[in-house]
């Protein structure tokens, strides 16, 4: 008998032993489309949750050029497209870089343009590299720099480009398809004029809505996700920085700052949460785990995170995931300078629903030892 | 080229022709892990939902004889539940009854009591027949009647039995449990004395807040869950018979009645939201289709569903369910009397996260043409 | 120097003796239409509040008289409304009951009828008696009896009348008339047809939100007001008394229930609340004290209630009020028989504001001394 | 019969005719602590508000003078606060600037210090001159600059000072001190220890608060006012400017912005509001009116104000009042430089009773004649 098996033989567990009888039983139960819970029941009402991802770090260095490869061999229109998804080796039937989460490099070169759509899933992305990128959402077109955060929540219109005199430019999507598949929900639409015809000001949106601690007062918003669509990233690195002045931060964190939408105070989007976290110079935070999946991409500087006992060592745009219930910490090697990571997460579904859960490491001052 | 083929021949849609170029390209990208979005995008983003569960009738004429063996064969103690599950054709990886929910008949005899636990999984019950059940939610104690509906919320002790004057009892149980699993999210544990001890006076809860549009001045309930435990039949059918007074009712739908959390006025728990209708004599209600999965109790009454074009013919105590985005439409057979269906759903989940979508069937006449 | 000007010779409040000086400058700053904050800042920044109303009981046994002449003197044509209000001895400027609520006693007799009106202000009523009374509020008729509690919102067409077959009925009003004024925001129309024209069927309100724990599955309401109009006596009390069989109840208050908006558990109007509290035979509650308006009418029973030092003897349809800051307790001296106490308050205004504090007597085992 | 007194002649207003027989019957009632309702009734529910304050401008050029003149006739230790305050001259026997709000201008100079304390009513600040000022509230010291907007809300310990490298500073209060005292809520404490003690790094507030978008992690905020106690003027302007350049703004307002509690998106505090606006060169607003009092301070710039038909002249640092239900509109005056007002209100009262309406004015292209 398994150790598993041995903690399950307790009052308030299943612990029937096959007879013949019984099996007969279950053979007429299967019958009638139904079966006896006590076979299944310590499988679906496990102790605890065991992860059902692997941790994974993919590497600029690896995957720069085969996206950049891409341009040549598929082209936008018939691409829908172009993007190159990270595929976790333990959830390859969705499609998912962690859990119900999917993510993927998109490429794009200078005049290109990808034609509008909608879906129920949510979409945001992180800008990598390149100069011109822009993406207009029902209307809005934002302009996007480096380490800019933007999103196109579920339902709107929404579509992608490089202006004329722009560079070759790289982001990360990050999308809940696989949540929204889970859960039978998907709708997919193209725009009717293919793109959208807009009459209002480029980036109308972040200079409505960046201001801190400020809303404009003729404001009626009320859809169920941020009006501001591109949270930028050098007012975001400055409040960091002025935070990590009067704070000691998080002890499994360091200095970290969620994006809000700033009508709410809450999630920019329904699914989807994302933050910006800056590690101090040599700073090596404790390990927690919690439910969730959170996907990492590193804005600035070089470290390692331990995920599950496994050591990844990372450096700009370099990208690794955190799957639920994995016991996970951070460190930045280097000592003159602090390290950004930037991520996005599933929480707002796990909080919603009552499900989000989170534990300390306790043993070893709260540190990990590596699997060997 | 297949029909769907066709229509995701446009731009918006991936439609990258194979080639060995692109071959050798995706064979070095599942070398990183990574995929070609336009490989998989038109079936992770499909047009709309396809039902992944089938519609399933089962009658109690066929189940309770099976769910009366098993007293004989197995022992609370041993089986933690004494329970027979439904276990869709579909979904019998997740011994889900229907999609995310999970759904079972339990039955007890005079005199048995199930041992205390508690899980992340949100569960209810709706009691079929017998007399002297009770149940134990956090200390608090509450004897079940037919046709009570009652809630055992996430993250709560809880522990049935029936008291030694009793009868056999059997109620249907509905929980998240797939759900909860789906998400890694799932905990569990046994109560460290067995069974709980109270000193509350039983029923406490339905008679603190089983009153109309009332609030005990005292109450500081703030948990994500309804006080009210336990909702009578009683009552729930006299307030629909007051309101079909006064109501042509929803043409999907008759005389229907949510379920509500009395300090919130929202759903009951956190993912599961249920429901009382009722058909007058002889209506039939025209078909919609919704996102969100449904399993239903003929509460009183006969009649017959159609589901995804097959017709479903049911009586008292038999259930049936209604997978997402499926056609369904319900007709009470009977001229003289009144039917009500009793029914469960994930709805709060969809509503959460944006997901819940509708729609009415326009062609004939909003009937659905029974599939032969 | 008195005691309270000893109090306020601390750092922290304004203890500037007058000079000659001091007295030109002040002249001064008149002239600016301005003057100097320290000169009046105790007075503006008390230690805490002191009553600016009276408690005051008014007599069923004095009252009824009055008002029932009232139908010669008058007809409901001429008067807007047929009503001796109730006239605190010290809010005589500002016609109100207590604070800033407004009360009265509304007479009617079989086949009249007053015309549609609306106002900003929010009125709710208490019956006191007789038969084939109704309201109109926004075309939803409610019949009403003895001890049924009212609402008449913030900006709906209202009207009442008494049926051509029923009786002289009477009964309590209670509005936030003081308060609209003294913010500067009551409006007032008269409705154009003089009298709504309506085909919803009568109690369509109560019977469709009547029910305890459900809510209409069509509902779409989304008006800061309940959409329950009328809350009956009947299941009221039996609320109240199954309540009573589980609780110790409130040590100042008794067995005491919130009348709430069905639709989100919270108040009934936005500016007043209202209850029913139950004292068991003998029960003599602790004294407390509090911020915010509270005027009684008693439902059921006899006893009395100390009011700042007070004794006020009490029996049914009996009103009294306790202005904010006055200690209170309430007796039921019936030996046999349980005593209720209807009340309706201004604390949504207290407590949206910030400004709700509540405080328990210690001395003297939590009763007041009673001034002789 | 005068014109109002007509309008009154209709079904659904009083218009009973006094009588011997009626003036014994209301002799009778008064000696009953009652009235008859429709001898008041037309006075109490108005067609609409009138006005019960007046528009006042305070000149800066006539204030700052006799304010400096406060620095050698008191000490803050004598005064509590060195404020000369605003005396509506319709409002003088409630200490009010305008309806229920109060407003002063305090002075100190460097090296000066008030003690602690706290009360019922929210305080906010808005700076107009002097260097080296600050505020602690509940040991969050804040450093203060020209046009900060600053909090002190209800029932947190706050104290000011200037530093000893400082200059003589010059701010505006504005607080809510009339209306907590007309609701009887007023509560006062001063600080036991004299002084705050507090080892927060200072400005801890808005270095953790003050970046767009953005909150921090670990926030536990959970009071029911902005944790960002201090809104700079120059991100406050530079947002202003921002979002001039994608709105046309309002026809009644220019461009303007409210000040909000970033982790809510709501009011700053519970019972008031404030705003900056811009007005662009040349700009003139069209009137409106609504309930609720705003108090103006010029921030920068000039141009003038018509109110209730009066037009009021001001530049920088000039305060003026718009009472509730009177119509106003703005210009700036200036042709090549916008101007800036900032603004305090008690719309969140307003709003929070349901009490919040507004007109805009039709005849005459929207603007008022002037009263002559
Ligand atoms: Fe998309
Ligand atoms: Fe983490
Ligand atoms: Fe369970
Ligand atoms: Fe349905
Ligand atoms: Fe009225
Ligand atoms: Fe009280
Ligand atoms: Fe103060
Ligand atoms: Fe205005």
């Amino acid at each position: 008998m398994s150790n598993s098996a041995d903690r399950d033989d307790v009052l308030g567990r299943a612990r029937v032993r096959d007879t013949a009888e019984l099996e007969a039983y279950y053979d007429d139960l299967a019958g009638f489309e139904t079966g006896a819970l006590w076979t299944v029941a310590n499988d679906i009402e496990p102790w605890e949750p065991t992860p059902k991802s692997a941790p994974v770090l993919w590497r600029n260095a690896d995957l720069r050029a085969q996206v950049l490869r891409a341009i040549d061999l598929v082209r936008p229109e018939d691409a829908g497209r172009r993007v190159v998804y990270l595929r976790n080796p333990k959830r390859r039937e969705v499609s998912a870089a962690c859990g119900w989460l999917f993510s993927g490099i998109q490429v794009m070169k200078a005049g290109e343009r990808a034609g509008a759509h909608k879906h129920a899933a949510s979409a945001l992305r992180f800008i990598m590299e390149g100069q011109g990128a822009y993406t207009i959402v029902d209307g809005h077109k934002v302009e996007l720099g480096a380490r800019d955060f933007v999103l196109t929540p579920n339902g709107t219109w929404h579509e992608h480009g490089i202006s004329e005199d722009g560079t070759t430019c790289m982001w990360q999507d990050g999308l809940d398809i696989p949540l929204t598949n889970a859960l039978e929900a998907n709708f997919y639409a193209v725009h009717p004029d293919d793109y959208q015809v807009t009459n209002l000001p480029a980036n109308d949106s972040p200079m409505t809505y960046g201001g801190p601690g400020l809303r404009p007062a003729m404001d009626k918003w009320d859809k169920p996700y941020s009006p501001l669509l591109c949270y930028r990233w050098e007012p975001t690195y400055e409040a960091l920085q002025n935070y990590a002045k009067v704070t000691d931060g998080s002890p499994f964190d360091g200095v970290k700052m969620d994006y809000v939408n700033p009508v709410t105070g809450g999630d920019p989007m329904l699914t989807m949460g994302a933050s910006m976290q800056l590690l101090r110079p040599g700073e090596h935070t404790r390990a927690h785990r919690h439910t969730g999946n959170v996907i990492y991409q590193v804005a600035k500087g070089e470290g390692y995170s331990i995920v599950g006992g496994q050591r990844f060592d990372w450096k700009e745009r370099d990208i690794f995931c955190v799957p639920p219930w994995v016991w996970h910490e951070h460190c930045n090697t280097q000592t003159g300078d602090d390290a950004c990571l930037f991520s996005f997460n599933d929480f707002p579904v796990m909080k919603k629903l009552g499900f989000y859960a989170e534990q300390a490491l306790e043993d070893n001052n709260g540190h990990q030892i590596l699997i060997t």
